[in-house]
């Protein structure tokens, strides 16, 4: 088969050529998707005048941030270009620098415009889901859905073009590494900066609102409501978005750095094989959510919306697993080999949706953690934090030892292979467990415009049907959300892991051997790994305390409001909140915060390197995986056990609304907000953040450390 | 000099004896105190009477509890016998697994004779405080102190006596071991046991009286204010002294066990030389502890006993650093090796210090965090748990640079020294942090018993002078007891990297040079790693719900009494609360939830190195220690900072008692007790307990795993 056997010999072309095509065929299904969702009906009059105020604010917001960010950008830009990958006054090669700034850059403006692309869609899917929800629960359910899969789309196919043009232009591993850490250090921002936002809006409206007043959540009376679903775009949308794109295009830069520096099996230069398996394996993730999302929907006389999500999750597992299967059948060299690397793919794959049903364990109504939180309520809200805050710490057991087995599994997959090899299979397995996320973010952005929704449902007074209907959806968003955020610290871990490899080999390109590993036993990697154990701890606290600050200034305002605007309180006709006065005052907090946290974990990693060089960033990002993925986890899931708690008490169990118990698990629940939805996500991409530093500033580490 | 060289030359003999001699002084000088505490005037009947319910309780619970245990460890002697260090089946020489059983029984014998020495004095030395009290706060102060001191004292001799008679009597690591894991497993179950204990019956106690009924604390008509009371003995005071006894037994065993393996500089054998050194600093520790307690006293026109505490600690430090100054001019040898040694062990002893100052910081009430944490309360109780979690994670930071910048400080002073010096030089830095714990001991014991003596007062009704100065007197025993318990945390954190080096030393002993270091790279050690952070995380989840269900049965029991029993809410004479009911559920739930919690320690490290082996067990340890150190901090500080922020309403600020902004500052309290002491403290001897578990079973390890 002389086809057959060209197409082997050109494989890397080859899969760079179908990544290009696929990649612009996930933008086509965005756009077809985005039109879908345009189209639907929506006419109702105070719908389109709430949900415009909604789509203003939250693009005001992005606006007043991205003009932040690009001042910041431009900053480290022009550091990139003068230091890195080699100071400007020592390279030999100038454009090196140039490549590494530019790729930088575009790594921002990607990722910057994942989160506008987010925002845009969402909050008129928004408008659209509350409409639908007047007819019919399934078209509702189709709007939230399609609005999200967009993202999801977009992301993906973005990542999947960027890297693949970058890797077309230049076969320059700093490139890849500049674009990464582009697209990470702005999700840092974004999601950090988001996450203040959406907490502070959603913790002032419902203390002032639901626990003071005693006013119905999503209110209009209420200053902060619109505040509180702006929050709902730009932290759960964008943020989301911004940290899902960030960790894929860390775990293919990962798997790309590590594979092609493993000697080729004949000739030197990179290895084509192992850069063109890792495009196929992403390349066929994204068509499998196509065909996820294309094919989703709630069955005719389905009314539980999680079962679709859940359906839709699996559809697009199996369509990749067979399709990874055949296309490894189709690669030329040793079979061995390559069935070796899939087994490794496909052990992150299983070991994500593993932790995912953990997480749902920790935080589904039907199980002991929530229904114990909720009965330790009726005693008093200390017993709620406490038993929420138990369960939160034992819930990251089963993901801990899902990532630990994962790693070690693949690495012994792909250990009789040799050399790097069993460093790629770590990062193939964070790119096996990466591969849905079109679908991931999808299911995840679906969460928020439902959330949206059913403000919208109230504020418009749709009527109880399609309250009733958009309940059950944001529901079921509740339930879904709390395994992608499982699944995307999952990511998050294994990503960091294939980059930990990703810097010893960068440090070894530089020197070779300068690395031959990083032992606990020598104190200054110890001094490394207790440092860097420090720094998501204080990370995730500053994030709160700026949520806690932020709040407290919106909470006297909404005082102030309800004070001094006669009528407000008894919603009288005429008598309409200032709701720009609330988003001003989240957005300026927001952007006030979300600095100085993010400084911490990139100046911290810079002190430790120049201090301690390469050895003392081993430990420094071993510390700071080990520390980080224990608090990403034990936030994410005690705030979402925390929330449904709430839930399951206002369903009318341990005593229901207005008890005693209530009272606590509201407690508990504003608590877990900033847990979350702010701190816990945030980790993630700062571990990513402070990974890809420690690789761009290898070979300045090497050089330049006081000891 | 022909005296001086022949002391010189059995160096090791003479320090062996010294350390008996300074040994039973210590004991003379406990029971001096003693004495003097017994002899001191206390003869109201009201304060026998529930002096003598508090004393029967704790010595009940005890009982009971040792009962237990001592099945408990029956067991694991047997299982010492059959396997370590070698199957019985295996083993040359039979001798030594019965010696190391034997040292197991004699490390546990001990550590429960520490908390029976520390209970029993601790029950009388509150009724002498009290009764002083209505005198003059300076006796008070005297009685409280020194009742402390008894314990510290014991605690302090019978470590340095057991570690050289198992010195003198066998020069075999593995009595060392025994005899240190003896102690700590019984202070893991003493520490978990008691610390149930005590916040079972405080948490309860002031949820349904101070928070329910608005009952003063100490009220004599809550049927818990005996069992709190006897709670703060059983955990503060027993519990704490099985802590640090174990602490100290395992720092001075890991540099005893590192520092003798060290290539004597002439001919074979074990190097006498270091281990000389080890027992010489000790007992110059103890000494100046004797100097630093019988100095102590509240000067005569001072009010403030914890500027008392304070100097009594710089007095023991500034003889125990010219003690051990004069020491080492005499040491034989190279003085160059020596000052080295020195200096390490002198690093130690000053981050012990800073650790503990940056402690006051977060929990001080004159600080920010705490009063942020007030003003927040002000808000609501979500933003007290927020702003206090925040804070308490914030502040690991400076501790967590402490003990990594004292390690590596401590291996580059003895880098110079070669081979194995480092790591001696690092284990000694963990001793010259311990060295001053007969003082640390005293100063915390103090806390529980004048917070015992103040109940005293309360329920005797001794009138108010004596309330104000028991209150002042147990406001600088919380003060003083951050400080101690950052002390505590750091010395645990240096002893166990010096166990880790203990670890590697037991391996390469069985087989030469198996273990180079272990590498963060390698996916086994990696496993491990990740596991081990688990195991904290899960060990305090478990002992903090422990504490959660057992306060569920003791609410409800408060509760029926109060309503059953008639006239006791109105405290109508003959209304007499059941004290020994709520004594005994405090007792059973605590002695049936102390157990799995530290089950789950051990087998988690038994199944990592049977799967693992020695390079999982590596990481593992590791793992543990990082995630350990960091919940250990954490959880300490947050919960004295809640509890501080709490004595800050109450003290008028914020709105003062009954606002509520007190009333989410109690909230804060409550979540706070756990964690400082029940979970926070236990975590120490959980990663000491599963250091030692290692070292241990090393050997079996090596042989026996799976990968």
């Amino acid at each position: 088969m002389p086809l057959l056997e060209n197409i082997r010999g050109n494989l890397l072309t080859l899969s760079e050529f179908s990544a290009l095509v696929v990649g612009l065929l996930g933008m086509l299904a965005a756009l077809w998707l985005y039109r879908w969702v345009k189209k639907q009906p929506a006419d109702n009059q105070t719908v389109l005048q709430i949900g415009g105020k909604i789509m203003r604010g939250a693009n005001t917001f992005l606006k007043r941030e991205y003009l932040l960010l690009a001042r910041f950008a431009g900053v480290a830009a022009v550091l990139i270009l003068v230091f890195l990958p080699s100071p400007i006054w020592k390279t030999d090669d100038i454009l090196l620098n140039v490549t590494m700034a530019l790729a930088y850059l575009c790594g921002t403006a990607v990722s910057a415009l994942a989160g506008k692309i987010g925002i845009q869609v969402a909050t008129i899917a928004n408008m659209k889901s509350a409409e639908a929800a007047r007819k019919n629960i399934r078209l509702s359910f189709m709007a939230g859905f399609r609005g999200g899969a967009v993202m999801g789309m977009a992301v993906v196919a973005m990542t999947l073009l960027g890297v693949t043009v970058l890797l077309m232009l230049t076969e320059e591993h700093s490139a890849l590494l500049g674009f990464s850490f582009g697209a990470s250090s702005l999700a840092l921002f974004a999601k950090a900066g988001g996450g203040i936002f959406t907490k502070t809006a959603d913790v002032s409206a419902d203390l002032v609102g639901k626990v003071e007043l005693g006013i119905p959540e999503d209110d209009p009376r209420n200053p902060a409501v619109i505040a509180d679903n702006v929050g709902d775009n730009v932290g759960d949308v964008a943020g989301m978005g911004a940290d899902l794109f960030d960790s894929n295009v860390a775990s293919m830069s990962a798997a790309i750095i590590i594979g092609s520096a493993i000697a080729a099996d004949a000739g030197g230069g990179i290895n084509k094989m192992n850069v063109a398996v890792v495009l196929t394996y992403a390349l066929i993730g994204l068509l499998a959510s196509i065909v996820g999302v294309l094919s989703a929907r709630m069955g005719k006389n389905k009314t539980d919306p999680t079962s679709a999500l859940n359906k839709n999750t699996y559809v697009t597992t199996a369509v990749y697993f067979v399709l990874t299967a055949g296309a490894t059948m189709l690669f030329p060299g040793e079979n061995y080999k390559n069935w070796r690397i899939w087994g490794a793919t496909m052990v992150g794959l299983l070991v994500g949706i593993i932790i995912g049903v953990a997480t749902d364990y920790f935080t589904n109504d039907q199980r002991k953690p929530v229904r114990k939180t909720a009965t330790a309520s009726g005693i008093g809200p200390a017993f709620t934090i406490l038993s929420g805050f138990s369960y939160g710490l034992i819930s990251i057991l089963p993901a801990l030892i899902g990532i630990a087995v994962s790693a070690l599994a693949a690495y012994k997959i792909c250990e009789p292979l040799g050399g790097e090899y069993p460093m790629f299979g770590i990062a193939m397995s964070a790119v096996g467990m990466l591969s849905i996320v079109a679908m991931i973010i999808s299911n995840d952005a679906y969460g928020p415009i439902v959330d949206n929704a059913r403000g919208l449902v109230e504020m418009a007074d749709l009527g109880e049907e399609a309250l009733k209907a958009t309940d059950k959806l944001d529901s079921a968003g509740n339930t879904v959300k709390a395994m992608t955020k499982g699944f995307a610290i999952g990511a998050a871990g294994l990503t960091v892991i294939a980059l930990l490899g990703a810097f010893k080999s960068e440090v070894n390109a530089v020197v070779q051997g300068a690395i031959k590993g990083f032992d606990i036993m020598d104190p200054v990697v110890f001094f490394g790994l207790i440092i860097g154990a420090a720094i998501p701890a204080v990370f995730s606290a500053m994030l709160i305390l700026g949520v806690d600050r932020n709040a407290q200034r919106m909470i006297a305002e909404i005082k102030r409001q309800f004070r001094e605007i006669a009528g407000l309180s008894q919603g009288l006709p005429g008598a309409e909140p200032d709701y720009d006065r609330c988003i001003d005052i989240a957005t300026r907090g927001a952007l006030r915060e979300l600095i100085p946290a993010g400084l911490v974990a990139i100046f911290s990693t810079l002190l430790v390197g120049f201090v301690g060089g390469v050895q003392a960033i081993g430990g420094f990002l071993t510390g700071n995986i080990v520390s980080g993925l224990l608090l990403a986890l034990f936030m994410s899931n005690a705030g979402g056990l925390w929330d449904n708690s709430k839930k399951y008490v206002e369903d009318g169990n341990e005593g229901g609304k207005g008890s005693n118990a209530h009272k606590a698990a509201v407690i508990g629940d504003t608590v877990g907000d900033p847990f979350k939805d702010t701190a816990g996500p945030s980790i993630n991409t700062q571990i990513t953040v402070v990974s890809l530093v420690s690789s761009l500033m290898a070979a300045l580490f090497l050089h330049y450390s006081i000891i």
